[in-house]
């Protein structure tokens, strides 16, 4: 059917977030993102490199902090210290952590109203129980596109394909609000193709390469492929199997698809934490 | 097919609590739960009284706090000293609470150590990712009746009727972690019957008089009722419509089913909680 373009909404989230940025420049506040990256792992450091280029053209403050050395302790201060920094407005921690620490042990140590990439379990909780908060930019992500796009969320059926923390529960609890019907499969889950056939939305986030093939797809639903799994010739391949997907239905490709509304959501959400949460 | 009997597992997690409740007086310890009611509601204080008749059973000091006055701050400024007293275990917060006060909003002001009955933002955050953290005490309960009937979760296809932050959302969180394929439906649900009868474990938790009837419920699922709503009698009625359900399927019945577990639930976690969290 189609491709569904996620470079166009992301070129206006981010012509957005930096009308905002501009405005704050003229009160003096002058919005930044710090980034703590643990470890040097080279598709962390393309991505850190694609969120600081994204930055510098809204008119966004970038800082990385790479603590030295594996303590989990270093990574934990690094977001403790950045927290009570007056002049950071958002906050973010890569993966892959060190080990001994989880992305919700880090996210901990992330103040909630610099918390823009929705890494605290505070977060999570407080979005799922309607309190002010930033979700995942992923998951956030996720419903923008499908908005504009037009897609009908009240009263859908949508199938989420994954429970991770950073995607699969924050989505199911965004969709949740926007009054769909929401399944959430994962690894556990018995006939999968009967389940997502059943998806008037699917989405898929499950970090398996071309795991969604056009049995899965009901035709005339549409598709958001969440995955990002790197490919032998230094590619990125997604979850879905987009080719025999398109032919029935609406979905995103990647890369062009999810990817980069989230870097543009992140930055939105660093504006919003500069203008007050 | 049968009633799943409440009363008897109520029995046995109450007569758990009390033993872990003598060791801790052994130990000098004597757990204390604390509740906060911020109104004079009638079911309330049934509710409340037949709580505090269980601690005693189980050998836990119950205390009651009726902060006076509608400003929703008595309820916060209750909740917070309690939070700070090093004799109190556990704490719940009643409702119905004062206008300008929703229980996300109080639940912040407990302490995630001490909160037994999962009000807290946090607590729903942490469960959600796996960290150490009080469900609701109803959500837990249903893990525990459908665990000690022997209903295999991990796999199972579950629908939850409801999307409440006490019920349907940490259930549906702490369902995922049995490793079900989890559904949740609620008011904006086109067709619930067509949905709900794809369940193997059906939990109705909707607040809506037996809402869930005989074309709502596969043959051979079990059928958890969380309702309790009051009937122009004094009685109580649940969302299942028990009588024309339970000729095909395992049903737990109001009163007698997910009740008396609730109250076992919470008073285990407030042994749990002296004990040390």
């Amino acid at each position: 059917m189609t491709l569904i373009d996620g470079r166009a909404l992301a070129a206006s989230l981010r012509a957005r977030a930096a009308a905002i940025a501009a405005d704050l420049g003229e009160a003096g506040i002058e919005p930044r993102l710090a980034a703590v990256v643990p470890t040097g792992d080279e598709a962390t450091a393309w991505y850190v490199r694609s969120i600081a280029r994204a930055a510098e053209q809204v008119g966004i403050q970038f800082e990385e902090i790479a603590p030295a050395g594996t303590d989990p302790s270093r990574v934990t201060d690094a977001l403790a210290q950045l927290s009570g920094r007056p002049d950071v407005h958002g906050i973010i921690c890569l993966t892959p952590l060190p080990e001994g620490l989880d992305l919700p042990g880090a996210g901990q140590h992330i103040l909630p109203e610099k918390d823009v990439d929705g890494a605290s379990p505070v977060s999570l909780g407080r979005l799922a129980t309607g309190l002010t908060a930033f979700a995942p930019a992923t998951a956030q992500a996720v419903i923008e596109l499908l908005r504009n796009g037009g897609t009908p969320l009240d009263g859908a059926e949508v199938v989420v394909v994954g429970r991770s923390n950073v995607v699969g529960k924050p989505l199911a609890l965004l969709l949740l609000s926007e009054h769909a019907t929401v399944t959430v499969c994962h690894s556990h889950t018995r006939d999968l193709a009967a389940v997502t056939r059943r998806a008037d939305v699917l989405v898929a986030a499950a970090g398996q390469p071309r795991l969604i093939g056009r049995k899965h797809v009901k035709p005339g639903a549409v598709v958001i492929d969440v995955g990002t799994n790197p490919t032998d010739d230094g590619g990125l391949v997604g979850d879905v199997d987009t080719e025999s997907v398109e032919a029935v239905a609406a979905v995103t490709p990647v890369p062009g698809g999810v990817g980069p509304v989230t870097t543009a959501v992140l930055l939105g959400n660093v504006v919003a934490a500069a203008r007050g949460f």
